[in-house]
This record gives structure tokens, C-alpha cells and sequence, in this order.
């Protein structure tokens, strides 16, 4: 074994723990904060419960929410522009992956100056941070906890990934009522990014007992409470469920980072208007079937914890198994299943593959690939 | 669920990484490093590594290592004294549970003054303590990630339990190479408490699922590698997993409080100068005995980590299998079974009953208790 490092923010969960937001300001020392949502979150009315429980623990509120599905960096800027206008001292992110990795990005702006591309990769921060408060919404990102962000470089068309220490924010916030009013087409896109997440982290390279048991808890839980939490707005316990499997996945994968799957998203998200989470249902059997070979003992695992008897089974058809029963896992929710089908033109997919090949999740896919592989990949996907 | 919190300290383990405390400490803004450890520390040649990196780093170092088994309030104060003489900014514990709580109580004294039973219960602490680094040597008490300190108070001859976030250090750094100088008997009563850590904890009242998933690992890998490792020093892996085992516990434990096996272990540990660990193995499975009834399906699940076949058994039989699967493994590494053999008088068992009725784990305890029921179990361990 290598040395290791975890890292993660004090966590505050349980259905009603979006009231200990202004408290939790408070604690961080702050006195005029910086909220940043999206329309969606607007709609939903979380960012007034947010607001009003600040105002009512003394605090000045500013708030933010120009930014579009995968955030750009024209957004980011704007917002540290205001953040520093407005004096604030600290910032809570609430919504989902979108509104917390811009609510990240502008923090670094806000602190370290220059352009958000030059953050880009592992450890560029230097500056510390405000205060972080992290609040999701759809169960999916695991950017509450993690130490990513990840930002659209619009002249590129391409997903910057931010990976930093600095990132993890101070206190992460998860309320399973939130999940309430996630439509069944986002419940089902987050939740997939979930269980990639589970699997990318759990057959990392990078993965160690501590990242682990996260991985194979959220994958678990994926399988068992993602149908019925699709299939109803007021499942409690599936809501519940499902947040604290996005924590765990966001914990594990923070930590043992990711790998080919989130490569080659990362690109369709940067050009592409897709959700996150349906690119992903796209490419994530592909990329299971090509990596099985690097760890069947872990893609044995990981049909186990799908509910698939292993018992008995060689290792590799193990594995084969789990890959058919996530097939039915993302059937069964209406998972889109082809990039052709959303709109993704073939003649990108060598440009795409370039960019993938580069990207900082595809250190730790645990088998090598070359690009010819990686296009094929994408081939077998489109 | 209520509204639950976990908070852990960023952990860098694995072999080697004892060479990182320079660096840690730099990172923490450290100039002038105050080392508590004690004098078992010291023979293993395990202070001199971590005072030469430090040194390498460029910080100052002063050492403490005036502390016992179960420390002493007043080898606190005399430690703090030091601390504020020679003007440090930062505190590094190195050694098992004794040298890490002795590290946190004084940093307490430090920055909040007063006595150290002024902060005793939850919560007390007001002040931010100093930058705190937390290296383990004996895998058993988890005080590394830990948000507890317990110190004897000499005049009550009883141990006084501090809980606090403040007390999660800002880094643990776990290097399983360390545990190659324990003795046999030392990695028996230290494993033993890893073990009562992940059981305690995975039937609290305050278990979550961010705490039962490390609970339960640590406690399959106490029931696969103890053994292994008091058999051998040189068994790497052995000492690697139990290295883990003891970090999930902690982490474990430190989120999900405890439960009357600690609750009685400290009024004894208060009194007489016995390991925490070798008392704990004769409490653990009377008290495993008495609260089965409270948690049937968490002790069948117990059982199964244990390595105990309980497919199709009910599950109140398979927490008893998984009693004795325990008792077992104590057998095995000839852990003691009776207080009196001990040399605990018979007598004082009322006031021990009395005290431990009141300690703080006590709240967490799976099953409710008459000090009568509390007194029967201390007689039954006998």
C-alpha cells in the first residue's frame, strides 16, 4: 500500500438539517454570506428556507443563481465579481452539481484571483478559501463533499476538472426532504451518477479500505432504493436512502477519484447541454465491460452488492452478471442508452477522444487504455 | 433519523507515512512543535523519527513524555505548563490512547486555561485549541481521528470523558510500520478495544450509516487479522489491517458515541492501572449478553462479520452464536476473562456501579439500565 490521504468536511444530514444553516455561518465565523443556487432551486423555494434561516441567525444574505445546467466560466467570474462587490465572507452552494461547483469555483476566484482555467488539475489552489457550506439537492453530484469542481471552458467546449484539497468544503449540509421535489428524469440522472461514482471509485486505482466502504454502501443502496425513488416524488424512505448514498459515493470517489466513464463525459459536457447523469447511464456498461479484466474480484463484488447471487460464480462471469443487471437497473428507470440518440454527431467523437484521453480521471481507470480504444468506446456508445 | 453529524480529521495512512509530520505540521502554520509521547514511545525509536522530520522541516521541538498508563489530570497540567513556557504553537501525540488524550487535554489547557475536569461531559470546550497531529502506535484507541479525551481525575479515581469536536485533530497519520514494536500482550488489549470500539458503536443509539460502515469493517477485520497479529510481529499485512481496523473503529465510535462496556471500563481504569483494552475484554461479552435483547437483527449482523455462518438462523440465536464467537477469539489470544483474577476487590464494586451509571457513554447504550442490572454485569465479569 501506498500512503493515502482522506479527506472530508464535517457532514450535517437528516430530514430537517437545512435549518442548521445559519447557525453553521455563524460557527464559520461569518457575517455576510454569498448564496449561490439556480432557477431550479428558485422553483422549489429551498434557496428562501435557506435565506431566512440566515437572516434569522443576524446574518446579511447576497445571492446568486446565473448559471446554466454544466457551469461555465463566464458564470463564475460574474458571480466572484458580485461576491467581492457585496463584501461577503463566506459561501453556501445550494442546489446540485452545477450551483455547488460554481459556488467552489467562485470561491477560488474570490481569494486567488486570475482565471478559473488556471486551476485546472490537481492541487493549483494556493490561497485558502472563505468559508464553505455546501447544500445538495438532487442527490447526485457528491460535490458537497468532495474536493472537485468541475467547470465548462467555453472556447475549448470542454470540462475543466478542479481538484483540490481547499475544495472540501467546511460543512456539507444534506436534507433528505429536499429530494422531494427532484423530477423523476433528474432522480434518475443524479442517481446514475451515484452508482458511477460507486463504481468508478470502488475500481480506482486510487482506492483504499476507507473509500471503499463508501463505494460498496452507495452501490448497494442504488440498487435497492433508486427504482422506487423514480417512481415516486413521496417516498421518504428512498429519498432518505438515496442521499446517503450520494454522500457515500461523493465520499469514496473524492478520495479514490474516478476513471474512463467521467474522462469521457467530461468531454460530451462541455459541448453538449446533456445532464451529467445521463451521459453517463450511456457510457457506464461500455466502460464496465472494456475494465472487468483489470479487477474481477472487485466487478464480482460490485455484482454482489447489485443483488446478483455470486455465489459460486467464476469472478469474471460475476462480473458480466452485474454489468447485465445495471443494463436493467437503466432500463428500468428510462435511462437513455445511446449518445447518437441525444443528438452527439460521430464525426466529434475523435476530437472527444483526444480531450478524454487527457483528462484527470483517467489516471485511475484501473486498466490502460489507448485511444484507439477509448474511440472505440465511444463508438460502442454512440 | 434525527439530524446526526460526523466529523473526522484528514487521515494519511499507510507505511512510510510517519515521514509526512514535518510537512503536516508546516501545513498547519506550525513553527514550534510541542511532541507528547511516553516513555514506551521513546524505546521503540518511533519520537526520534517524527522529532528528526520536524527538525528536517525546520520547526522547533519540545517533548513531553512525563504521562501514564491512563493519564493523569495533574501529568496534564504539568504538560501544559511546558507547552506555554516554551512557546509552541502546535501539538503532535504520538503513542497509543495514553500519549494522543494526554496531547488533546493539554491543548485544551492551552488556549481555554483553567483545570482539565472543568471540560468534562460534552461540549465544554470554547476556545479553538492549537494545530493538533495525532499519530497512533498501538492500533487500539482511535483517539487519532477521535473527538474524545480521557483523563484520569486523581482525587475521584475515575476517568473523566471530554467530548468535543474541537478535540478531532486536524491530521491523523496512520503508519501500520509503527505497530512492529508492539508486544503480543500490548496488540491483544489494543485489538480487543478496536473490537468493543466497532461493537459499542454499531449498536449505539447514535449509529448512523456514515458510522455502522467503518463499525462494520473494523470489525471483520479484528475478527480476521487480531489473531495474526499477536502471533507475529513481523506479520505486515496483519498489522496493516489491524492499522485500518483501529482507524474505522475510531472513526466509528467517535460519531456514534459508545455504550456500557466503556462506561464500566472507565471507573475501573480510574482506579486501578490496568490496560483499557484487557478490561474491556472481560466486560465485553457479559454486556454483549445483556443487550442482545435490545438489537437482535445489528447482533446477527455482528455475528455474520465474525465469520459465524448465520444464513437461516434467527437472528437472536445468531447474536449468540456471535457472543461466543468472541469469547473464542479472547481464548485464543489469551486475553483475561475475570476482574478478580485481576486483582479489582469485590468491595468497591457498588461505587464503581454508581459512577458508571452516570458516564457519558452510557447515553448511547443500546439497552436501558438499573444500577442494579449495571452491578449484576460488574459481578458476573467477577
Amino acid at each position: 500500500m501506498n500512503i493515502h490521504k482522506f479527506v472530508m468536511p464535517e457532514v450535517i444530514f437528516g430530514a430537517g438539517s437545512l435549518k442548521q444553516v445559519g447557525e453553521s455561518c455563524i460557527r464559520l465565523g461569518a457575517t455576510n454570506v454569498f448564496i449561490v443556487s439556480d432557477s431550479g432551486v428558485i422553483e422549489t423555494g429551498w434557496l428562501e428556507v435557506v435565506m431566512d434561516d440566515c437572516k434569522k441567525a443576524g446574518l446579511k444574505v447576497h445571492t446568486f443563481s446565473d448559471i446554466t445546467v454544466n457551469p461555465k466560466d463566464h458564470e463564475v467570474e460574474k458571480g466572484c465579481q458580485l461576491y467581492v462587490e457585496k463584501e461577503c465572507d463566506a459561501i453556501i452552494g445550494i442546489g446540485g452539481g452545477s450551483a455547488m461547483d460554481a459556488a467552489k469555483a467562485i470561491a477560488i476566484l474570490s481569494t486567488n484571483g486570475g482565471e478559473i482555467e488556471d486551476y485546472e488539475g490537481v492541487d493549483k489552489i494556493n490561497r485558502p478559501l472563505p468559508p464553505l457550506i455546501m447544500i445538495p439537492t438532487t442527490a447526485g453530484s457528491g460535490s458537497e463533499v468532495s474536493q472537485f469542481s468541475v467547470i465548462v471552458h467555453t472556447k475549448w467546449k470542454k470540462k475543466m476538472t478542479i481538484v483540490s484539497k481547499s475544495l472540501v468544503p467546511d460543512i456539507a449540509i444534506v436534507d433528505p426532504d429536499t429530494l422531494a421535489t427532484k423530477s423523476a428524469l433528474l432522480t434518475a440522472a443524479t442517481g446514475i451518477d451515484v452508482l458511477t461514482h460507486g463504481i468508478e471509485a470502488y475500481v480506482s486505482l486510487a482506492a483504499t479500505p476507507l473509500t471503499d466502504v463508501h463505494a460498496q454502501n452507495a452501490i448497494k443502496l442504488v440498487a435497492n432504493y433508486l427504482r422506487p425513488s423514480v417512481a415516486s416524488k413521496m417516498n421518504k424512505e428512498a429519498k432518505l436512502q438515496m442521499a446517503i448514498a450520494s454522500l457515500q459515493a461523493g465520499l469514496a470517489f473524492s478520495n479514490a477519484i474516478l476513471g474512463a466513464v467521467h474522462a469521457m463525459s467530461h468531454t460530451i459536457g462541455g459541448r453538449y447541454p446533456m445532464l451529467h447523469g445521463e451521459v453517463n447511464s450511456i457510457l457506464l456498461p461500455h466502460v464496465m465491460e472494456f475494465n472487468l479484466l483489470a479487477n474481477p474480484k472487485k466487478f464480482s463484488e460490485i455484482a454482489y452488492l447489485l443483488g446478483v447471487n455470486t455465489h459460486g460464480i467464476p469472478e469474471v462471469e460475476a462480473g458480466k452478471q452485474g454489468i447485465e443487471s445495471i443494463k436493467q437497473l437503466l432500463k428500468d428507470i428510462d435511462a437513455p442508452d445511446s449518445l447518437s440518440k441525444m443528438g452527439i454527431e460521430e464525426e466529434v467523437i475523435p476530437l472527444m477522444s483526444q480531450m478524454a484521453i487527457k483528462d484527470a480521471c483517467m489516471i485511475t481507470n484501473p486498466r490502460d487504455m489507448t485511444i484507439n480504444e477509448l474511440e472505440n468506446l465511444f463508438k460502442r456508445a454512440w
